[in-house]
């Protein structure tokens, strides 16, 4: 295994189509499953084959028509979970359970009345019932996040050793700090003698915003896998954005990893998935957001005019985006007005366009955006007044 | 000055009134002017005057009307932009201009084709012009993110010499990972020998995703003052969201930090942002999208209805949010079909609900979400063939 790869983890069949109103039918996650195997994901975690018969059919079909990605089925800690999701994955070439149970003390306590100890013994348990029928499991440590550190490694140290390939550090309900989800790791990394036996992942939800750096920040302390959706969908606030993590591991070379994602789909996948789940992507979404790559105020169109890279890190092609937008607001300059007017084949010089300019501000100012229509009708005027 | 406050400084009236589409009139910048202030922001931004004379008028009748909170205006480092700000700050209690230059070669090159010596004298220059007017002068090293530390540090001990009280280091075109945005502002803080005499502003743009991490990164390093929008709106992906910083500062009281932000109001000032101006935010988006607390998972409604806090670390009402939601889809489980079942005001028991299970389970798969009509109807049938 590369040192350097991060693994890509797809969730958005599973934590984001489990969203309010993002459910998809078989033939819907077919689909997606496809693409996504097309855009370059190791692992696509398909759905939850126990938790309904049409889930159980989506998972059983993703798995005969995928080759290249590995399936992955979720189950709880429970025997008839993993049976089922084996039973869904029979046919998958490259097949992985995903089982796992809370460990944080508010997990042990208030959802299972239970004991440090019983968890552990019953963390070990789902893992060796998940070997039973495949090579690759992965465990998650539900609440990691809040678990105790120590606790935590004995559990991680324990699946390893049952036979755990990989092991997730969910921050389940979005609270840890980039530093704090970091510390996590690291702490994993050096506290756990087996832990080069397995892949650490990162699963990190956004409730506080933070779930894509912190996600980095668990990559940098030796995670190699990120567990994420496209839009950054998911349950309550959502997953990490699958295009954020992407794109900060390929623009941060510094860093010094890498994915397999072709970035050139990462706009139309957004689409795609926006479509088919009806899940809206904001304008101000970044990589992926309708507003990602325009520009304008003055300040910034002036700057990007006289060289893109004084306000653009990405250029939109390599995210499969349109070309950036000089859009033209009250907060434009004279530069991105001459750009436009040069563009729409008027060829003004600067005096002019300084005159031009005071028109176009007072159209700007009553309007939200100064369209082509508008540019043209005050360039005839213009030219009718001068001639 | 008491150290452990982080002032809020919002820009939704500058950098997120010139984002495309979202240009405001006079009449709704002073209405949001007056939610703002009431929400307890320290500073707005309230425009950009040399821009147009809208934003001119704008400015000049916010600072009529706003008596707690500071009102800010832009300039460039050019002494008609500062004089004309100077003009429409005029009545404000609480003037401050917000005036400064690019300070990463790539800008000076880029942008001024200029040296770093003259720009250094531009930054000085600008702030003792902007001090003719005002005591509250703050100052911005644009594109501070990819700016050198040993450099920045020279123009951040300048401008405080001359008169700054306030010093902003932007990560303008969002590049900077927390960790590395964060070691900026310690090196500032280190290494400026009159910081003590300025407060350290974050102002981070979200192009990879990052501008609330970075914020907060910042703050931890020494800074005080995050500048970010309602809604996290701005130029491309945006800027820092106010609702995601301020809820880390509360909830994180590991931190240490407080701000003055009433977070109840943070639900009704996003939709009043988003429908004034015409901008929607995405169901997953942190605090105040829809689905920001809603619970379609059956593992997480099991956890959510035996102990709320095994999956929410915020209480909606203390950001004005609705109550929680229990969401029945297909990945629902019988603890919340149940839950919505009394809630309807019928009295099954576990039999009973464990034989209805089956058959929400159908109605699930072939549906988006399983509404309240459709459980009435499942409950009559069931409670016919019972009888």
């Amino acid at each position: 295994m590369n040192k350097n790869k991060v693994h890509i983890f797809d969730t958005t069949l599973r934590d984001g189509e489990q969203v309010p109103g993002c459910k998809l039918n078989t033939k819907e996650k077919i689909e997606l499953a496809l693409v996504l195997e097309n855009l370059g994901v190791d692992i696509i975690e398909a759905g939850f084959p126990i938790s309904s018969p049409g889930d159980f059919e989506s998972v059983t079909e993703i798995s005969k028509i995928i080759k290249n990605a590995s399936i992955c089925g979720l189950s709880r800690a429970v025997q008839k979970d993993i049976e089922t999701a084996a039973a869904a994955l029979k046919h998958a070439k490259h097949p992985r359970i995903h089982t796992g149970i809370g460990t944080s003390d508010i997990h042990i306590k208030g959802k299972f009345n239970s004991t440090r100890e019983d968890i552990l013994q019953r963390a070990i348990q789902c893992v060796k019932w998940a070997k039973n029928f495949v090579d690759d499991v992965e465990f998650y440590a539900e609440d990691a996040g809040r678990t105790d550190n120590d606790y935590l490694a004995s559990v991680v140290e324990s699946v390893i050793k049952a036979g755990a390939t990989v092991v997730n550090i969910p921050d389940t309900t979005g609270y840890c700090l980039p530093h704090q989800y970091g510390e996590k790791i690291a702490y994993l990394i050096n506290h756990v003698p087996n832990i080069d036996k397995a892949i650490i992942s990162c699963h990190c939800h956004n409730d506080l915003g933070l779930a894509t750096a912190n996600s980095i920040a668990g990559v940098i302390a030796g995670a190699r896998q990120i567990e994420c959706t496209i839009n950054g969908l998911g349950e309550r606030a959502g997953n990490t954005s699958l295009e954020e993590v992407v794109m900060i591991i390929k623009q941060h070379k510094d860093l010094g990893f890498y994915t397999n994602i072709n970035s050139k789909q990462l706009n139309p996948m957004s689409r795609l998935v926006s479509d088919t789940m009806r899940m809206p992507v904001q304008p101000n979404k970044a990589i992926v957001g309708a507003n990602a790559f325009s520009h304008s105020s003055g300040i910034h169109q002036d700057g990007f005019l006289k060289s893109a890279i004084t306000y653009e890190i990405i250029n939109p092609t390599e995210v499969g985006a349109d070309t950036s937008k000089i859009v033209l607001t009250a907060r434009s300059g004279r530069s991105a007005l001459a750009f436009r007017l040069k563009n729409l084949g008027y060829d003004f010089n600067r005096n002019e366009v300084d005159n031009l300019y005071e028109k176009f501000l007072q159209i700007a100012d009553a309007k939200k955006e100064v369209l082509d229509e508008d540019l043209h009708a005050m360039a005839k005027v213009f030219e009718t007044i001068e001639a």
